[in-house]
């Protein structure tokens, strides 16, 4: 399974592709690519949105993930930056959706305890959590791409632990 | 010149296409066309943004708008309702951006103004002056196509005003 994770934002939107692998005893991590969209900041905001709409598309078809994973909405930030968020977001979805890849959505708590085990884990332990379980030699820059790939990580934890218990059902 | 309001919303995204024509005497404004997109409201969310876009892309073929107009962002709303919105607003961009449109935005004060003369005007007082202003039989349906209408007509006016000022400035 290959999973893109996305951390939206207008100035800077991370992702992160990682695949799970069969390994000799256990299931292995792999970072594909992972890096950060940064829209010209002086351009108006449309083009910017339209930014960071292509380059998303053309990571889909350059990656070929078989889920794209997101951040569900933030609620604490205010008014103002909580639209210009869901701008980018929505364009990020819209992306996903005309690419007729499946989106999961995961809280911040949720992603931070799959990776660091503690759902109010600071960014530099997301870091370098990630860095471990990806065994990456540094740590992804910039922040918002190691923000994604533990995105990516965290829906392949619940992908496993889904299937575990779809197989106790049976 | 022909301008197309937006009214965003995730449950209905109002649209309106507003020509200005001479006419014997002023310049008459001239209702193209105008209505409400709504996306099937059991769909996954990012599927009905891909529905706002895809519509929003069809109409600006069809109409062939020189502006397309849109309300600025809305402060006072919560969080929550300010994220939802924002997706929609950012898929109603992008369609306007792709589509290599001039994108033009207004202050829900300077729209109600434009066409009530009142800032703080109640909705129904925009929908029966958007009526008059195009000699409409009846008011638009549903009333998101109303403000729609009453956005495209604001810059219409914006526009007139501002050709003005530039003669004078001569």
């Amino acid at each position: 399974m290959r999973v893109c994770g996305i951390d939206c934002g207008t100035q800077i939107t991370g992702y992160g592709v990682v695949e799970c692998r069969d390994g000799a005893r256990e299931m292995r991590l792999v970072s594909i690519a992972s890096g950060g969209i940064c829209p010209p900041r002086k351009s108006p905001f449309p083009e910017r949105l339209a930014f960071i709409y292509s380059e998303l598309s053309a990571l889909f078809v350059r990656y070929s993930p078989d889920v794209v994973a997101v951040e569900e909405v933030f609620h604490s930030v205010n008014a103002r930056s909580a639209i210009r968020l869901g701008h980018a977001r929505g364009v990020a979805l819209l992306a996903a959706a005309t690419a007729g890849l499946t989106i999961a959505e995961y809280a911040p708590l949720t992603i931070k305890s799959a990776v660091t085990g503690y759902g109010l884990a600071a960014k530099q332990q997301v870091q370098f959590m990630v860095t471990r379980l990806l065994s990456l030699p540094v740590a992804p820059e910039p922040a918002d791409a190691a923000d994604a790939l533990a995105i990516a990580i965290c829906h392949i934890h619940h992908a496993q632990t889904l299937s575990i218990e779809e197989v106790r059902a049976v």
